[in-house]
C-alpha cells in the first residue's frame, strides 16, 4: 500500500497549546469552487475620507469629534461589548442539589473596549507603513497595557485587529481594538492550561521548545530576524495562518528591549507585505497578541511567552475563502493544504509590496 | 448601583457540554452596521436546473451521471476530505526525550464523505418540504448510519448541512453531507467528556437534566412536541442558535420509535419555517446531528443523548450577519443579544412559511 504521504494523505495534527486537533486533507486543494466570491480589495482609497468616523477631525456616529491626531489615536469604543460600570454579579457557587444553579451558570463581566487607530492616513495598512510607524503602534499598545495594569483590576487586555470586510471589519481606516475584561478569556486561558501542563511534565516552556524544533528544520518558517520567527504552525487551521513567536521567553510587550521592539515591527511589516503579495490584494485576517495578563494570578507571568496569531480566511486567490462551517463547527476544523505547503507559498511571495513597485 | 440586569449588563455564560464560555453583551444590539452586506436569498429558482450537479439525470463535475432519483439520493463526495484507502499511519507514542516527536504529533485519518440530496427538486429546502419528505431524509440518514456501523470500522458519522452561500454552501440544491472518520472528531469528543464528567459527579445525564430545567421555566424554548424540544441554549454563541433535544435519553437515530421519528421531522420542519420567517429569507445555517458513534468505545453509547445543533449567522435581518472574528477567535466567543431575547424572536415568527401564504 506504499508509505504514508503527508502531502497527499489525510491526517489529524495536534495543537498542544490549546489541546485541539485539525483534520488535514491535502489532496483536496484541487476541487473546483462554485460558491460565494469575496470582493477583492482594490485599494485606491483617499488618504482622508470625510465620511470616515476614524479620520482625524471627523465626528463619530455617537457625536464626539476626533482630534487632529498625527500618529496613533486611542479612544473608548462607542459600542463597547463590556462596560466599566455595572452592578457586580458573582457566579454563585453551583448548588449541586439544584438543577438550575448546576446547569445555568453565569458571571458578570466588567471591562473597557478601546479602538486604536494606527495612522491618521485613511488608506494605509500595516504592510504599507514603515517600521518606525509600526514601532509607534507597538508603543501605543504598550502604554495601554501599562495603563490597564496600573489603573484597573481587570485581568486581561486582548489586542486584536479585524482586517478586511470578510473579517467583519466595517471601516478600512487602519485600526485595531483592545478589549480589557475582568475575566481571563477562554483562548488565553486554554493556552495557560497547555503551557502549565507542558511545564509540569517537561520542566520547560512549550513555546521555547517549539521555536527550537521549528528552527532545526525550517520547513514551516516564513521569515525570521534576530528576535522573532514568523511561521505556519504545524497545527494551523486557517489556510495561511501564521504565528509570530518571540525567540526568547518574554512575557509581554513591556518586557521587550528596544532591539526586540524594532525587530517585532520589522517582522510584522515583512509578514504582512508577503501576505498582501500572495494574492495581490489587501490580505484580510484577524490578528491578535497573546501575552501575560495585565493583572496576572500565580504562575501566569512566568508561563507567558509573547506571540501573535494571524488567522487569514483566503484559500485560493483574492476572492475564494475557506469556510469553517458544517464539519468544522460540528465535528472538527479541517484544512485543504498542509502547513508546509502554505509556508512555501508565503515564503515564495515577494518582499517588496506590489503597490510600491 | 442597582441590581444586575441580564438583559442589559455584560456577563459570561458557561457551556457544560463542551466546557466553554461565551461573553454576552446584550446592550450592544443597537450599534449601527456599516460593514459587509450579505445577499438575501430571494427564491425564484426553477425546480430543475440543467447546470446543477445534484439534479437528477445531470452529470457531476467529475463525470458520473446522477440517476433520475425521486426521493433522496446518496453518493460518495467527488472531492472527499478523507479517503477509504491510504497507507495507515499510527501516531507514534510521543517520545518525551525527543522535542520533535513531543511537539509535532499527527495521526492518519481514513474515512468516507457522502453527499445526501434531500429531494429531486432543485428549489426546495427543509422548511418547504412536508413532514413525510423530511421523515424520508431521516430514514436515509438512519440507513447510512447502519451501513457505516455494519460495513466499516470507522468511529463516527458526522451528518451536517451547510445552508446558504454565507455558510460556504456552493449549490442551493437541498442536500447535506456526512463525513465518516476513523477518529472521533473534536466536538463530539468534547461533548462525551462533558457528559461523562457530569454523569460521574451527579449520576444522571446532563442533557436529560437540561431538558428538565428548560421545561420548568420555558423562556428559551422555541417550540416542542411530545418527543423533542427546540430551544436556544442558555450558552448559545450564534445569534439565533438552537438545539433540538430528544426529551427521552435516546442514543442515536436507530433507537427512535416511529412516533419519535415523525415528531423529529415535525420539529425540524416547524423550526426551519420559523427561521425562514424571521427575516423573510431562506435562513442560512450550519446544522448537524450529535449521537452515538457508529463504532462506539466503552461508555459512549450509554452517554449519548441525541441532539441537533443549528448555527445560523444572521444577526439583524437578511443581510447583516454576526462575525465571530478578532475577539472571538483570539479571546472568547461574544454575542449581542441574550438567548432569551433570541428565543422570543424566533417564537414570535409565524408558523406558516411566508412563501406559502
Ligand atoms: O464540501 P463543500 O460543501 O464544497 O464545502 C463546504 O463544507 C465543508 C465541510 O464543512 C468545508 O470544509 C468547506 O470549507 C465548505 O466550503
Ligand atoms: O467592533 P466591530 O469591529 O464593529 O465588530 C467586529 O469585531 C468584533 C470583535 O471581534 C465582533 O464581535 C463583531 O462581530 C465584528 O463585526
Amino acid at each position: 500500500t506504499g508509505t504514508f504521504d503527508f502531502n497527499n494523505d489525510s491526517h489529524r495534527r495536534y495543537n498542544p497549546l490549546t489541546d485541539s486537533w485539525v483534520l488535514v486533507s491535502p489532496h483536496r486543494t484541487q476541487r473546483p469552487w462554485q460558491g460565494q466570491q469575496e470582493k477583492a480589495s482594490t485599494g485606491g482609497l483617499p488618504d482622508y475620507d470625510e465620511t470616515c468616523y476614524l479620520c482625524p477631525g471627523n465626528a463619530r456616529a455617537t457625536g464626539p469629534v476626533n482630534p487632529k491626531y498625527e500618529s496613533t489615536f486611542v479612544f473608548v469604543n462607542d459600542y463597547a461589548a463590556v462596560k466599566v460600570k455595572q452592578p457586580p454579579y458573582e457566579q454563585s457557587g453551583a448548588d449541586d442539589n439544584d438543577l438550575k444553579s448546576r446547569l445555568l451558570q453565569a458571571q458578570g463581566t466588567r471591562g473597557t473596549c478601546f479602538v486604536i487607530c494606527f495612522s491618521p492616513k485613511h488608506n494605509v495598512t500595516l504592510p504599507l507603513m514603515n517600521v518606525a510607524e509600526i514601532e509607534n503602534v507597538l508603543d501605543t499598545w504598550t502604554a495601554l497595557y501599562v495603563k490597564m495594569k496600573t489603573e484597573t483590576t481587570f485581568r486581561y487586555l486582548q489586542i486584536f485587529e479585524n482586517k478586511g470586510a470578510v473579517m467583519g471589519c466595517s471601516n478600512p481606516h487602519p485600526h485595531c481594538q483592545a478589549w480589557c475584561t475582568e475575566s481571563l478569556p477562554s483562548e488565553p486561558a486554554k493556552e495557560f492550561t497547555g503551557l502549565r501542563s507542558y511545564k509540569a511534565k517537561h520542566g520547560t516552556c512549550l513555546l521555547c521548545d517549539y521555536a527550537v524544533v521549528e528552527q532545526q528544520d525550517p520547513v514551516r518558517i516564513v521569515i525570521q530576524n534576530e528576535s522573532f520567527i514568523a511561521l505556519v504552525p504545524f497545527w494551523a487551521v486557517w489556510p495561511f495562518e501564521t504565528l509570530i513567536l518571540a525567540k526568547s521567553h518574554t512575557a509581554s510587550l513591556v518586557d521587550f528591549s528596544p532591539k526586540q521592539k524594532t525587530d517585532l515591527a520589522d517582522l510584522i511589516q515583512k509578514l504582512t507585505i508577503r501576505y498582501d503579495n500572495l494574492f495581490q490584494t489587501s490580505f484580510p485576517y484577524s490578528m491578535g497578541l497573546h501575552q501575560a495578563p495585565v493583572n496576572p494570578l500565580e504562575d501566569e507571568t512566568q508561563l507567558s511567552h509573547f506571540h501573535m496569531h494571524f488567522y487569514p480566511p483566503l484559500l485560493r486567490g483574492a476572492t475564494v475563502r475557506k469556510f469553517l462551517v458544517g464539519f468544522e463547527m460540528l465535528g472538527e476544523p479541517q484544512r485543504d493544504l498542509t502547513a508546509e505547503q502554505a509556508a512555501d507559498r508565503i515564503r515564495a511571495a515577494e518582499q517588496v509590496h506590489y503597490l510600491l513597485k
